[in-house]
């Protein structure tokens, strides 16, 4: 029996085959684009349980399904491989705190890591910012990995309602209403971070206001077409 | 009957066979060469008509013959693939202005899209840019995309008579004699940006003059070179 | 008969030959990650003898289990392939003045190399470099290479006590207590640098203090997780 | 009959199979290794003859033995593919000049462009640039392409009896005593070029004197290692 309750999955639930193929997908992703560095972690909330799937100890490059773990808000095993991430408390405060959030993305890119210790803050000049603000993204400013219930509060609250943080020498975390949206959200918030250093190697660039972001959103008619590219480009690996 | 008029091709008339598989290698070749990022569009003019080929909703490095579609110049449509991309009137706008363009290509390099935020403008320096003026490509300034009539028609006027604009914020727009010759160009216009950006870190770089750029007009005996050699890395994804 | 003593393998010995095939494993890693320029070498320490495994007259990305090479630490040839690397006193001085030492690696990193020729130190300020002080590596002023004692002598001496040392106008050597742990922080001595390196070209960054690098350390419940990582892209060559 | 006087070889010749082939890995190596964009060549004299195999019309990753060129130094066809390059004067003026000189690499690399336009000269910081003095190559300060013989002398006189000499808005040509030895310093041209350039932006670099540049020569017991290594990396193409 696959449910603990009635409409309740357990992690070897048939309705999270879909999902944790995707999950294993949107690890795969983040690696052969160049966003990881052998660490990191994505997850997803479980519909109806105040719980989330994401990789155990596993580079996001080797993901595979019989690799990912469920854990509840407070990091209690709840099935899959047995060793959870160093960091689970990121996505545990992070789904705890924003109910609209489905899935969260920790990543370790050169460019948010860049900008995390930088006198200059990472501000949209580009369309792919058009997910944020023209502020750009908080700064989570404690240095350390994030294994505590407290510090994992603590980027959540620095998070806010925003969708995404920059965490101080490490990386960033990202969010999103689906994995598909919060790996795209690591993706783009990656190329800006790349656009923007080179921008501001020649004195100050034009930033992008609120309303020229606003002109930049699409109709999403296609959502799904950049997810396909990233799946088009998983035969190669990443340089 | 693949005719609608004597003479004028439909989208499935084989007089356009060669050109489609012309059209996809292009797109192949922009993604290959690391010219775009999972968005863009490469078009050609159908000959005979106020119409033109392109991809429809799929990324550059995603096309196939099958996901094509037409257009006239209205964006009405005239065949294929069902969804044209968000941004055709790019290219209905200039093919209509410029009878004297038979290609244009719409991507986001790196390069061009930073050129579009500097305060510095992208000028020839290499002999790359010798498709180009002294004074380099001009800039559409308005932010957003390109997705009705009248910012396609101010597109086209800021592009004027000549073969290349970069666009704010967003990427650029060439257009060529044919496919071939559009795609050799977006790709120098990117190269060109990635050794002017790193020259201008250094200081004042020596730009090259009318008189120089045009000592690197080859005598165009080797039309063909440049893109079997582009033909010949698509075996390989780009990183 | 393989072992020269009771106890101490030569070359052959059937308990060298895990440590062998990891020693090449390392030469590949450090080549598909970029950090090698076709030159370079790891060494191991054999365990219970003043001698160590390296590679012979090979590019790392080329190492074999058949080009592997035994010395001691005058360079006195021991076993396998005949012809010592240049560079042997690097390896025995340091593994003859470091008993803790088991593994060495040195390579040509551009990283490592620029700031070995910068007025700037390399310092961390990225989790990268919590195996470094906040101070960062000591630098070894001497151009040339190392092709004897004294050198590699007066080399141990500048790395002293400590994970590892920039060359000038060369690159960098880099100790750990097994081959694993040594590759890790060649890899990451260089991920550090480009990333410093890019946040020196704004300014004064924020780098991290000796407490700040202590928060990084994490349980190391993990230790084959990165190197797992790093084997399962030795299928694809670097770029 | 393969040869047009007793000793002296035709195009058809079978001693001169293995140096074809040799050009040809040379071709690809360069191209392999990102120092090539679709054009330049590399040439060998023809042993005993006032004459030099280079490649025809074609890119040099796209080189094969059967797109070779034979030329004297006038330019007349000697045999081979029919089409010689546009800029065959750079090798037949070289070699006229520089009877030391076996084979020249003439390639657009990033960095040698880079250098052939700054205010700031290319000069040895590391040690790739231990097969040049102290003040790094000359400029060749004219714009456009080298397709008279005039253009070829005045090019050779720049070059002087250096290694290798900086072309404006262009490139660089590279000498050597053999093939291997033209590509891989040409190669580490590059390499030091980008090495430079990272440098040069942290403020004045330490600059390796002439007598520093001398210790890092190496008594050349290994002149096949860096070519093995480059041939082993042939089999994926560069990114």
């Amino acid at each position: 029996m696959s449910s603990s309750k009635a409409g309740v999955p357990t992690f070897d639930a048939p309705e999270l085959d879909q999902v944790k193929e995707t999950l294993v997908t949107a690890c795969h992703i983040l690696d052969r684009e160049g966003i990881t560095d052998g660490y990191g972690h994505v997850s997803v909330r479980v519909p109806g349980m105040t719980a989330f799937l994401t990789i155990a100890n596993v580079s996001p490059g080797c993901a595979s399904v019989d690799r990912l773990i469920m854990l509840d808000f407070d990091g209690i095993y709840l099935g899959g491989a047995e060793t959870p991430p160093n960091e689970w408390p990121i996505h545990a405060c992070i789904l705890r705190a924003r109910p609209d959030v489905m899935s969260v993305c920790h990543t370790h890119s050169v460019w948010s890591t860049l900008f995390s210790v930088l006198p200059i803050k990472l501000r949209p000049l580009h369309h792919y910012g058009k997910f944020l603000s023209a502020e750009g993204p908080p700064l989570y400013e404690a240095a350390g990995l994030v294994r505590t219930v407290e510090r994992g509060e603590a980027l959540a609250t620095v998070l806010g309602d925003g969708p995404a943080v920059l965490m101080r020498a490490h990386g960033d975390t990202v969010v999103g209403n689906n994995i598909e949206q919060a790996v795209q959200r690591t993706v783009r918030l990656a190329r800006l971070g790349e656009i923007a250093h080179l921008a501001l190697l020649h004195g100050e660039p034009r930033y992008l206001t609120d309303d020229e972001l606003a002109t930049f959103s699409s109709d999403e008619r296609f959502p799904a077409r950049g997810w396909e590219y990233f799946v088009s480009r998983l035969g190669t690996r990443r340089s």
